[in-house]
């Protein structure tokens, strides 16, 4: 299976243009295409517009709301509930960080859970709308079951990832975003899609195997073992259960059941660093945190220390300039006018 | 060396015994060995009695305030900064979550910067004040440089723990508390004063090799290479810059320098619930996530699966009846009177 280089802003036009033709409103197509590009150019293909199949048979089938009405409740001074109305996750979880980044911007903090969403995509991009507003953005979001509980079987929790945005001064925003899993399903969907083998390590077959097919993955496995385990519990609690939605096992499938809305949860908070401590100070101590780091001695077999998001953030800046490297199917399908 | 069985009781007054020969008021000496005999009974030896030697030294030679005045500057309806006057971290912590607490009741979330504290003990114990008056606690503290960053020969953050507490209904809180290095310092400290050797990948020596050896041990390992970094600097920047405090190698250590005070942050913050959902429900879905992860089918090699904290719970109602088990000398150097 070959590969293709892909302009950023053409990879956007035909997914919009897809999630269009699917029904979804011109305005809502751009935010998800956008979302999507934005996975891609950071070289989280797994998250990119691989998905745009998948969003597109939903939409015809009924599991997503083709014009939802979003609704915002606040319920405290710095915090609320934001009600996707089934609609696209991206479009909804941008909104609801929209309304945390304001009530931080007045109260110190926006904390909110999102009910009836659907899959998001890469929560870098709604901690990343909080950093470049010079606020701590915090987003998680549950999935549906695939990940053994240390000391399971079977797998009860999603990959559940959780991500941090934090801004500094004169360097760009730094980026975490991790699945609780030792990696995420996407990894796995696109070493299918490439045709490419997996680590040992990655996943376990149907008997709770090893195994390195990606075919052949039946469940994930934790990171680091109980920590991995304890902290998809808390983004299942913080974006599902405290959101009012179902929990790992309860939770509707995301290839599976097209015509059904997902009713997923998803949790984002904006901090007000000015609410804590002195901004300027807070935003050049950041700074000087990562020119330390790029200053340690690398280990044996590396060249720098990087910060979380880095090299991501490496990649984007040479695909806006070189384009985006991706599988030729996948191109193909975007291309495709059926 | 052996190991020795004692009371609770008699070990709560004996390091309280210690502390106020020290020089610290009986109230914050009653305090400070709950905390600690609270992580002794959970079977977190690393972070209990075991450290009362070196908070007595710190306290003679001018490392710690023995009579801290406390103060809280509420900074917005559910933030605020709380100075610890360089007092012992654990009353400090605990107030600080106290003040979470409050503000979380009436407004829906506390979340507060604490400055001017010392090493706080287990975080366990603050996130469960939360969970037991039914909200949930996050607390997070900086501590100093040890680990190696993802791709680095050198340590540049701290084992920098974080804990999450969450209520249930009829079931216990659930309550994890983990570092972000593979392990606490403190487990390779107690393998060091129960002279046992300890697994590799726990941490490398002076030239970045892994060993077993404790005594030889010069730094450790992040969990999940880039993840367990990751998230170690966001604990150093919620905890420490956020908290106007120093990061990462500029953090005093806790060994040495006993006549400095530390200037530590902690970070902790109070959820309510029934800000964002229905409480009883919530509680009760919590109870349910718990029935069934029980139920979930062991892995080979194991015998059930438990929730984060539900081992160290067990263990606490164990020597909460039985005593707690603990290494002689510690025991002895609690009830010498020198």
């Amino acid at each position: 299976m070959g590969e293709v280089n892909v302009s950023h802003e053409e990879l956007r036009k035909l997914a919009a243009a897809k999630l269009i033709w699917a029904g979804l409103d011109a305005h809502h197509a751009g935010v998800v295409a956008d979302v999507l590009v934005h996975a891609d150019l950071r070289g989280v293909s797994s998250h990119g517009v691989l998905r745009t199949e998948h969003y597109v048979r939903r939409l015809h089938e009924g599991g997503l709301n083709k014009n939802p009405s979003f609704s915002f409740e606040q319920t405290g001074p710095c915090s609320g509930i934001f009600n996707g109305d089934d609609g696209l996750g991206h479009v909804v979880a941008k909104n609801a960080m929209e309304e945390a980044i304001k009530l931080a911007k007045n109260s110190g903090i926006g904390m909110i859970t999102v009910t009836n969403s659907s899959h998001c995509g890469a929560l870098s991009y709604f901690v990343q709308q909080a950093a470049v507003e010079g606020l701590i953005g915090v987003a998680m979001t549950h999935t549906d079951k695939i990940v053994v509980p240390f000391g399971g079987a079977k797998p009860f929790l999603g990959t559940n990832p959780i991500a941090y945005g934090f801004p500094a001064k004169n360097h760009k925003p730094i980026i975490l975003d991790m699945a609780t899993s030792n990696v995420a399903l996407g990894k796995i969907l696109y070493a299918k899609e490439a045709g490419k083998e997996i680590p040992e390590g990655w996943g376990v077959d149907e008997q709770g195997n090893a195994t390195t097919d990606p075919e052949k993955v039946s469940a994930l496995t934790p990171f680091a073992g109980p920590k991995g385990y304890g902290l998809g519990m808390v983004v299942d609690i913080f974006s599902g259960l405290l959101a009012g939605a179902a929990f790992g096992p309860h939770i509707s499938k995301m290839y599976g059941e097209y015509n059904q809305q997902r009713k997923l949860g998803h949790y984002v908070c904006a901090i007000n660093p000015t609410f804590f401590t002195n901004k300027e100070e807070f935003l050049g101590s950041m700074d000087r945190m990562i020119d330390e780091l790029h200053a340690v001695k690398p280990a044996e077999g590396f060249n720098q220390v990087f910060v979380p998001g880095e090299p991501e953030q490496i990649k984007e800046e040479k695909q806006l300039r070189e384009g985006v490297l991706m599988t030729e199917t996948v191109y193909q399908y975007l291309q495709s006018t059926e």
